[in-house]
């Protein structure tokens, strides 16, 4: 590949909004009727707007963008996205956009195409990502989600399609590496507290326990009708339903050079390893073979091991897939998830911090933004700016594991702070 | 950009079916019932496997895949179609794969990643696109297809959504002009006689006469409710809703090693010219703007001038779209399209032959599939491949244009016969 550099030079995220959050307009919020959530058009306009003015970045600049959605075509009748990233700020149109799509994995596919097009030659590139979500019931937002599975094969398994595959990870999980329901919890603990801190997090005012998150309760129910995996998914072991958006600007060294900028304002992109499995072949469930693929090619491209990783973003779509990341990143060995987690090692102050401002499960999930926002939580760790749940030493090489459907798309991407 | 060049080695279309074509299990199919038409996955494991068939190819050598599609969401309840590709031939699995998407932009827009991933250093790229759309009733269909349009302000032009706009782009067009109905039935009269010579064709089997495609009559409607636009669009002057796969090869110079091949068995990329416009602001209707600053970029970076160009493929959504599309192109003036297209100079045997296949509306139009089709059309024409509807005399310099929505996301390409 092209020897160009690469760097992340920043981005921002819009609040994640949905049910649980006290500014989502819903049956009792003081607004309701009055005024609505924000829209698609809204929170990419505001994502994008704001990234060029938090970071004093010169919207002219830009040669190229990307966007990551998933299903704006079901959720708010919306394609063609890449016309709406271009009418998101005057200085933007008539510039190449692109719409990229795979799944929960689609922004991490936009900040893919965004560095190989400063690879192919370009200095200056925007990746946003953008999902409305919660302006649908639970149960029809599961069937358009469900998009993400092979549809004809695998969406009867439940109304909630996603919800019961990973019912079923976490059964053959637990079977295989006696991994306790508690150990488990330890997830979504952290990704409350986490989140508790983080003005921007869909679940920034929910409380969540150990003794609440490891096992069922009425309040924190199960809720699939598969009676072979109910038992295993609980109200506390998903990811949210949020609508948001996330942008960054992605530059070469000329770029960074054009934008006024230093490496010291930036973070360098290493590598991206990119790994997409059949559609159509499960496979073992214990472990997330696509994501251990992908994570290998990161590593080698970046010349780096797990061991150096020191703040990393992972994909914690339910409990069970965040243990399964760890041991597919290399983090611990395969069924030391729960131990690890257990350890609180991947706390905020924990030898190797995950997920630090709370998570698919706790900042939120707008499926489509959560690949950008990784990348951009992990800047903002590496610069320092993440306020009460900032690590105390700044690190120098972080992580992101952005997935798509059950294992499908992986992007695993290695960063150092070039400050 | 990288000084890298970038190559099409060829690829493979698929039949191209729906209503109208002999082959289209419907009603009066003497297989109705028995068999049914194939289905997105087997559509696009097909164009795939035939372009690795066909061109001798080792899919063991592909580092990347693209994929176009436009809306399986809606059509097929399928997303995340990269795992899809991925599992389209068991050497692909775990390689990158994206889904792309602008529309009926979207195939281009996954040609114009395989580029970019050439440019920043691969070698071998996969580039496919894929749609399924006539599962739907045409009414349900052109529901779906209107999130190419700003849904919110442009859905309820008409419950056909995209003909209504393509009717009022041509009143305005007729208007400013003077284009008679006569000068623009001449599209539909040539994309149905070179449909004819096409066995691939979705109109292979329909006849076009000029009497027809002059006027509304029985046999060719008008079908808009709006009052205002309903006269400007017949059936005639349509695209057809079709089913159908394309894919293709892009390799750089090393990459035609890899595979054994050499430059005279392919056709050079020479630049894509690539513009995104608001999806918020219509502008002036009198021409395509968007596909004009497209155009400009294209030819100013292959430095090459409209003149050059010997064989195109054009994006016919609507009649009155090939006619702006020659004049947006450089091919004539704003206003002399329709004189151009009723000279002949388009034809297979004119001075610049266009969409000699068919174009989308004698061809078909796939969505998603449609701007990988037109590549693989000049390379065939380009390679003398085009059997009955072959150009004479080979062509060195061709030009492709594919475009999302109405006129927002473009992608004019340069090829030049390598060999």
């Amino acid at each position: 590949m092209s020897s160009r550099r690469v760097f992340l030079l920043g981005g921002a995220n819009t609040q994640f909004l949905g049910k649980g959050n006290p500014d989502y307009i819903w049956k009792n919020h003081p607004d309701f009727g009055k005024r609505e959530n924000p829209g698609i058009e809204e929170l990419l306009r505001a994502a994008v707007n704001e990234t060029f003015s938090k970071l004093g970045a010169d919207p002219e600049a830009v040669e190229r963008g990307y966007v990551g959605n998933f299903v704006g075509e079901l959720f708010c009748q919306q394609g063609h996205l890449g016309a709406a990233l271009a009418g998101s700020h005057p200085a933007l149109v008539n510039k190449p956009m692109t719409r990229t799509e795979g799944a929960c994995a689609s922004g991490g596919l936009a900040l893919a195409c965004a560095v190989d097009a400063i690879k192919a030659g370009c200095d200056v590139v925007l990746a946003a990502g953008v999902e409305v979500q919660t302006n649908e019931s639970a149960r029809v937002g599961a069937d358009y989600l469900a998009r993400a599975s092979h549809y004809r094969r695998q969406r009867s398994i439940d109304d909630f399609t996603f919800p019961a595959l990973f019912g079923r990870r976490t059964k053959v999980y637990r079977e295989a590496f006696g991994v306790s329901e508690e150990e488990i919890g330890h997830v979504a603990v952290k990704a409350y507290a986490n989140a508790n801190k983080n003005p921007l997090a869909h679940m920034r005012a929910r409380r969540m326990d150990l003794d609440t998150a490891s096992g069922a309760s009425e309040k924190n129910p199960t809720f699939l009708q598969n009676a072979e995996f109910a038992s295993y998914i609980k109200m506390s072991d998903c990811s949210q339903v949020s609508d948001g958006a996330s942008a960054a600007i992605i530059v070469s060294a000329d770029g960074l050079r054009r934008l006024g900028k230093s490496e010291a304002d930036a973070i360098e992109i290493l590598a991206i390893g990119h790994s997409t499995a059949s559609l159509y072949d499960d496979g073992d469930l214990s472990q997330l073979w696509t994501t251990r693929d992908a994570a290998g090619k990161c590593y080698a491209a970046a010349g780096i091991g797990a061991r150096d990783v020191q703040v990393a973003e992972v994909h914690d779509c339910f409990t069970v897939t965040e243990l399964l990341m760890y041991e597919a990143l290399g983090f611990c060995e395969p069924g030391q998830g729960g131990k690890l987690a257990a350890s609180g090692a991947t706390r905020i102050d924990g030898r190797i911090p995950v997920n630090t401002g709370g998570g698919l499960i706790g900042f939120g999930h707008p499926v489509g933004a959560t690949g950008v926002k990784q990348a951009v939580e992990i800047w903002r760790q590496m610069k320092g700016k993440c306020g009460d749940y900032q690590v105390t030493s700044l690190p120098s090489v972080g992580l992101t594991a952005n997935m798509g459907g059950d294992d499908r798309t992986v992007l695993v991407t290695a960063y150092r702070n070039a400050g």
